[in-house]
C-alpha cells in the first residue's frame, strides 16, 4: 500500500528541485500590513482551494502537467522581525538564483518582494522591476517604518536607480509618492496595457516581475488588505503578463491576496488561475 | 381572517398545475460536488430571497403577473444515492412533459440534469442541448464516479449522440475534455455570444436548455462551488437566452447556485433575475 | 503630551464648521428597509474604513488636505419613528443652507432624503434632483407605509412637482412605477450617461443629487440590501458626478451601503473613494 | 402524482387549524432595533432550519406528531410603522384566543410581544405576565419613542398593573429601570431558577409567558442583537417552562433570535429546540 | 539547504509507519449528510489549524514529542458513492490493523466509522463498540438510503450484535430509535459519565471508540451539521476519554467537524485538542 | 445647534483627564500575533460596540455615570517595529502613572502589555503582576523572536524578578515553559479561583493587573486568535477581579480581543462588559 504523505504542491508544480527550471516558495508574512492583515494565509490556501483548478489553460492551450516545476513548500518566517524576515526570503531566492532556476515566489504582504528582489540585483546588477499595483508604494516611510508594504518599491529603487522600474495599473498613492515617482520610475494610471509599450526599453534586460493581485478590481478580487475600486480584469492582467514573455525574466511573485477577507472563495481561485497562467506562460516561453 | 398559508413560491408563480403551461420545480441535492458543496439550497433560498425582485422586467417589459406559472416546490431528494435521485427527477419531469408542460428545474448541482435530460430524450428522441456553462463537463468519470457533476454532459451525449449538443462560455476542463469535444460536441470558449450562429442548426428541433450559473464571472455570481475567473456578464446572459426564444425549447434549468458561498447575498439575487427574464423570455414566446 | 481625541472624521474632513464650504453628516437609520437592513452602520464605517484610502486623486489630481470640509458626524436618530428622524434630519440641512454651505450627507436607507430635501426645497423653491439608482423609488406607498425606501422619490415628486427629478441607472421598480413615471420625471434605463444630454435643462438651477449606491453593479458593491444585477461601474459613476459639476449643486446625498452585508469590506471601501471623488468634484467646482 | 406544495410549517405543526388548540404565528418586524437588527429572519428560519431537529424529545418523552398545532406562518407586517405592526399582531392574537386556542407567537423583536398581550388582557383582564430575559426592558422611552423593544414591559405595565408582571433572568438594565421596578414588578436577578417560588401567587391566574431568547447565555445563543454575557442554560431555561406548566398558560411568544448575527445556525437550531419544548411542554399539559 | 517539504501532519505525528504503534488517516468525505455538509474539510482544516496548539498537555502532562505517532494524510474517496468510499476506509483500517497498530481515524461525516468498524470487526470478532455523540444514529435507513450518517450505529451493530453498543450522550433521536434501542444497545441520555460504569462489562475485549463530535455542547462546539443543545464540556469529555484506557482500545475516530459552519475556528481548535488528548491518553496506556 | 462632534469613549469614559483618577487608552497593535491576526481591532470595536451595554452594573450596584474616567483614545502604533510601538506605550503609561492616575489600557496584542510593565516597574520598583490567561507567555524567544506574544511575561519577570507573578487560569505552554515557571512564577492552572489564596503575598504591593481574555472559555469567548478549551466563565473572571480590589492596583489591561473572529461580536460584547465590570470594581475601591 502507497501512503499517502501528506505533501501539499500547487496545482502540479510536484517535480523535484533538481530537474526543475522554475522554483516555487510561499513567503507568508503580513507584519507590516496596516489595514487588514491576513495575506500570510495565501500561499497555503492556495495550495488547497486549487483542486477546483484543472492543470490545462484552454487560454494558452498548455498544461502544467507537460513542464517541470517545484514547489519548496513556505518559508517558515518570524511576525515582528521583518529585517529577519526578509534575509531569510533573500537567502531562499539567491539560491535558486544561484542554481541557475526562476523563483516564484507567493505571498504574503508586499514587502516580501523586497528579499527577493535584493538577491536578484546581487545576481543581474541591471535589474529591471516591472510591477503591477493598484498602489504606488512608493512612500519612503510609514509611520517611521522603513521596511513596509507601503515603502516596498522605494526600497527596491534604492537597489535598481532611476529609470529601473515600470509600474502598471496603478491608481492609488499620496501625492507626493506621484511627485517622487516622475523622473524615477515609470508609471501607468488606471490601466495596464502600456506593458507593449515599453517592451523595447526592456528587451534584453533581467527584468523582476511582481504582481500586486489587488491591480485587479475588487469586483473581481476582493480578499485583498486595501481595496481600490477601478481596478483591472482578469483577461487584461494575463494578455499583460503575456505580452512580457519575450523579456529575459529573472524573477516573480504573486502578492497580497489575504483569504480571509474573501469567504467566498473567489480571490483565491482567481489567484490560483493567475498563477497557473503566469506559470504556463513562464513554461511556454522556456520551449 | 384569512390564514397565510406558510406557501412559498417563486416570484408571481402562483398558477395551479392544469392551468400553467410552465412548471418549476426544485432538485436540491449535491451529493456528488467535489469541491464546496451547498447547491442544496439554492432553490429554497431563491424562494426566499426573491422578495428583493420586482415580478416586472423593465429590459423585456413583461410582468410575471400576467403569465400562468406552477411552483411544484422541492423533490424531496435522498443524500448519498445518486441513482435514486435521478430517478425521482426523471418521474418528475416526465411527468410534466406527459402534460405537454415546460419544466423549468432549479438545481442542485449540475448532475440533476441528467434525470430531465433522460425524460426529454424519451419524449423528444432527437433533443438537442444547449448548455452555458465555465466547465466543460464531459469527463467520462471521476474518481471513480461515473455519475457526476463533472461527467454529466457526458452522460447526455451518451443519450443525445454527436452533434447535439451546443457548449457556450466554455473556459475550464482538462485537456482530454477538449480533445474529446472536437467531433462530439459544439463548444465556444470564454463567449456565449455564439448562440445567434447555431440558430439555423437548431431550428425546429427540440431544445433543452441548461444554464449553469457559474458561466457567470465569479465578480458578479461569487456563489457557486467552483468559481471560474473570465466569465459573462449578466447582461451577455439574458442577451443569449433571448436569441434562443424562436427555437422549440421544451425544458430548462438552473444550477450550481450555492447560497452559502457568498454571504453578500448577490448571487441569489442574481440567479432569482435570470430565473425571471428566462421564465419571461419563455412566456413571451408562447404568446 | 497631546492627547488623541476619539475624534473620528472622514477622510480630511477636519476643518471647522465656520471656514468650511461643505458640511458632512451622517443619518444611520433604516427602519423601514423591508429586506435586509443595515444602512444604519453606514457612515460609521466608512470613517473607520477610510485609513485605507489616500486623501490624494490620481484622477481628478485634487487632494482633500487642500479644501475644507466640516464633518459634523452622526445624528443621533431613533428607531421606530420616521416622521421623528425625517424632521432631525430636515433640522440639521436646513442650519447648513442657513448658514451658505453644502450638506453632504451619509445615509442610511434611501428615505433619509426626503429630510435634506425638504429642507433644500424651502431655501430653493424651484429645486431639481438628480437621481442615481437601480431602484425608481416611485412607489406611492409600500404595505400601507408612505415614508418608506421604496417611496422617497415619491415623496419627492409631491415637493418638486413634474420635470424636476431625472434618474439615471433605473433597472428595477414594478410597472405601475414605470407607468406614473412618464409625464412626471425622467427616467434613463439601465445605463447613467444620458447625464450630459440632461445639463441643458438644469442649467441655473439648484440641483440636489442623491446617490444611491446600489446604481453601482452588485459585482463592485455587493453590500446593499436589494443587490440588483447590470449596474453602472465605479468610473461610469464618477464620470456622471464629475459631468454635474458645473451646476449649481445645493446637496448631495450618499445612501444605501449595508457595510454587514459586505464582510469583505469592498462595498464600504467602494463607498468612500466615491465619497472622495464626490468631494473633490465639489470642491473642485468651487475653486 | 401529489405535488408537493411549498407548505412551509414548523416541524410536526401541521394540522388543520379548527382541530388545534395550539395555533402558531410568525411576527417578523425588527423596526425599533437599536443595535443590530435580523429579528425580522427568525421565524422562516426556524422554519428552514428545523429539519435538522426530531420531532420527539428524549427530555419529556413526547412526540410533536401526536399533537395538534396549527402554524399560520407569518403576518406579513409593514416597516416602520410600530402602531400598524402591533394592531396586526393584535388582530391575529385575538381572533385564536376567540376561538378557545392558545396562540404562540415567533418574533420579530419584543416589541411585538404588547400586540399579543393586548388581545390577552382583553380576553384576560386579571392578566399576569412571566418574562424570561436579559434585559428589563422597563424604560418609560428610548430616545423619544414610547413602542421599543426597551419599553415593552412598561407598556405591558401600562395594561397589567403593579404585581402583575415576575421576570426572571434580567441582568442588564440602567439604574432608573431598577429603581422602578420595586414596587412595580417582580424581578430576579441573573438567574431563571425562582419561577418555583412564584408559582403560588399566580396559581389559578391567567398567564401570558414571554421569552426574551436572550436570557440564554450568549456563548449558548449568540444570534441575537445585545447579548448579555452570564446567562442561563438551555436546560434550565427548558426546566423554568416544564415549571410554569401547572399554571393556566393563555399565551406565549418566543422573540429576539436573529439569524444573520450567528452564521454558525447554532442560535436557530437553539429557538427551535426550546420551541419544541416548549410546545410539548404545553401539549402535554392539556393531557 | 534544506527544501521544507510541503509535507502537513497533525501535531507532533512526524513518526514513520513502522515504528508507530498509532496510525493517524483523514476520511474526508459527507456525501450523506442530510443538513449542512463540510466534514470533508475537517482533517485538512485541523492540519491547519493545529499550529495554535502546543504538543504538551498540562492536563495530562505528557507531550506528543515523546511518542511515535503516523500520519498516513488522507484517503482521496469519491463523492457520490458511499459503498467505493466505505471500502476504501475498510482497507486502509485493515491494513493498519493488520500491522499491529491502532487507527485513529478523522471524519469526514459519521458513515465513515462503518468502514473502520467493518476492518476491526473482521480482526475482532467479538468487537465493542463505545459511542459518544448527541445523535443515537440507530435508524434503518432514512429517505431509503440504508448507507448515512443517520443510520451508521444501526449499520455496525449488524456486525457486532446485542449488547456491544455503548452510547453516551446521547440527546436526540426520532422514538422508534431510542425504542428500539433497548434490548439492543447501552444508551445512557444526556451525560457521558456513565462510562465508568461500563468498564467492568468491557473488561478484556476489543474496543473502537467513535466520538462525534457533536457529543460536545453546540456553545463550545458550533462547526456541525446538526448541533444539539445541552451537549458535555470538554473537561466531560476528556475525562469520558480517559476513564476508557484501561480497556483495550483497537481503534478510534473522530468525526462531524464541519470548519466551515464555525468562521471563528474555535470548533476546529476543540477538534484539535480532543485529539491531542486523545492522542496523549492513548499513548499514556501504552507506557 | 450643538455639533455631534465624532467624539467616540468608552461607554460613560467622558470626564476630561485633569478630573479623572483613571485613564483609559487603546494600543491597537498585533504585529507578532503568529496565528491569527485582528488584535488591532479590538479597542475601536470596543467603542463602537458599547452602545448595547448599559452603565449600570446589577452586579457590583454601580453606575459608570457615578465616575470621572477620562477615556484618551488609541495610540498610532507603527506596525511592523514592535520596539517603536512598545516605547510609544511606554511613555503613554509613565505619563499617566506620573500624573497620579491608574492606567487601564486595552490591546492589541498580549505584547503591548511589556510596554506598560515596563513604566510601572520605574515607578513602582516592587512591582507585582496577577496575570489571567490561557497561555503561560513564558517563552525565552518566539521563531528568534524576543519581543512575542508568547514571551511577554517572560520580559515582564526580566524587570520584575522572581516570585513577583501570579497567574491564574493556564491551561497551554510548552513543558519547557511550565518547567521553567517552578521557582519564578507562580501558576495556578485550569482555574482562576486561587486569587484570594495569594492576596496576603500581595497584601501592600503595588500590582498590575494583565487579563488576557482567552481566560475566558472560548464557548463564551470565540474571538480570540488561540483559542483554548476549557476555560472560565465570565462570572468567575469577574468574581477573581473583584477578590482582587483590596490591593493596590496600579495599572491593568485587557488584551487578545480579536473582533474579526467572532462575527457574531458576541466577543466584544463580553470584552466591554468585563470592562464595564472591572472600571466599576476599580472606582468602587476608590470610594
Amino acid at each position: 500500500m502507497k501512503w499517502s504523505k501528506n505533501v501539499y504542491t500547487f496545482l502540479g508544480c510536484e517535480a523535484e528541485y533538481d530537474e526543475s527550471p522554475i522554483a516555487l516558495f510561499g513567503a507568508p508574512v503580513d507584519s507590516t500590513t496596516s489595514m487588514r492583515p491576513g495575506t500570510r494565509f495565501a500561499s497555503s490556501a492556495m495550495r488547497s482551494d486549487m483542486v477546483g483548478l484543472e492543470t490545462y489553460s484552454p487560454l494558452q492551450e498548455r498544461d502544467l502537467c507537460d513542464y517541470k516545476i517545484f514547489d519548496a513548500g513556505d518559508l517558515e518566517l518570524p511576525f515582528g522581525d521583518s529585517a529577519a524576515a526578509l534575509a531569510m526570503i533573500e537567502e531562499r531566492a539567491d539560491r535558486i538564483l544561484s542554481d541557475g532556476k526562476l523563483p516564484v515566489m507567493l505571498g504574503g504582504e508586499h514587502l516580501v518582494t523586497l528579499g527577493a528582489v535584493r538577491a536578484a540585483v546581487r545576481h543581474h546588477p541591471d535589474l529591471c522591476i516591472v510591477h503591477f499595483d493598484a498602489h504606488a508604494d512608493l512612500r519612503d516611510e510609514l509611520m517611521g517604518v522603513h521596511l513596509s508594504h507601503a515603502t516596498v518599491m522605494r526600497r527596491c529603487w534604492e537597489l535598481t536607480g532611476d529609470g529601473r522600474i515600470f509600474q502598471f495599473g496603478i491608481r492609488s498613492g499620496d501625492r507626493e509618492e506621484f511627485r517622487w515617482a516622475k523622473g524615477h520610475v515609470t508609471t501607468q494610471l488606471h490601466k495596464i496595457d502600456g506593458v507593449a509599450a515599453v517592451l523595447p526599453q526592456l528587451a534584453g534586460k533581467p527584468v523582476y516581475l511582481t504582481i500586486d493581485l489587488d491591480v485587479l478590481d475588487p469586483g473581481f478580487f476582493p480578499g485583498t488588505g486595501t481595496p481600490e475600486a477601478g481596478g483591472v480584469s482578469f483577461y487584461e492582467l494575463v494578455e499583460a503578463i503575456r505580452t512580457l514573455m519575450p523579456l529575459r525574466i529573472v524573477g516573480c511573485d504573486l502578492v497580497e491576496l489575504s483569504p480571509p477577507l474573501d469567504p467566498s472563495g473567489v480571490s483565491t481561485a482567481m489567484a490560483c488561475k493567475v498563477l497557473r497562467e503566469l506559470l504556463l506562460a513562464l513554461c511556454g516561453r522556456e520551449a
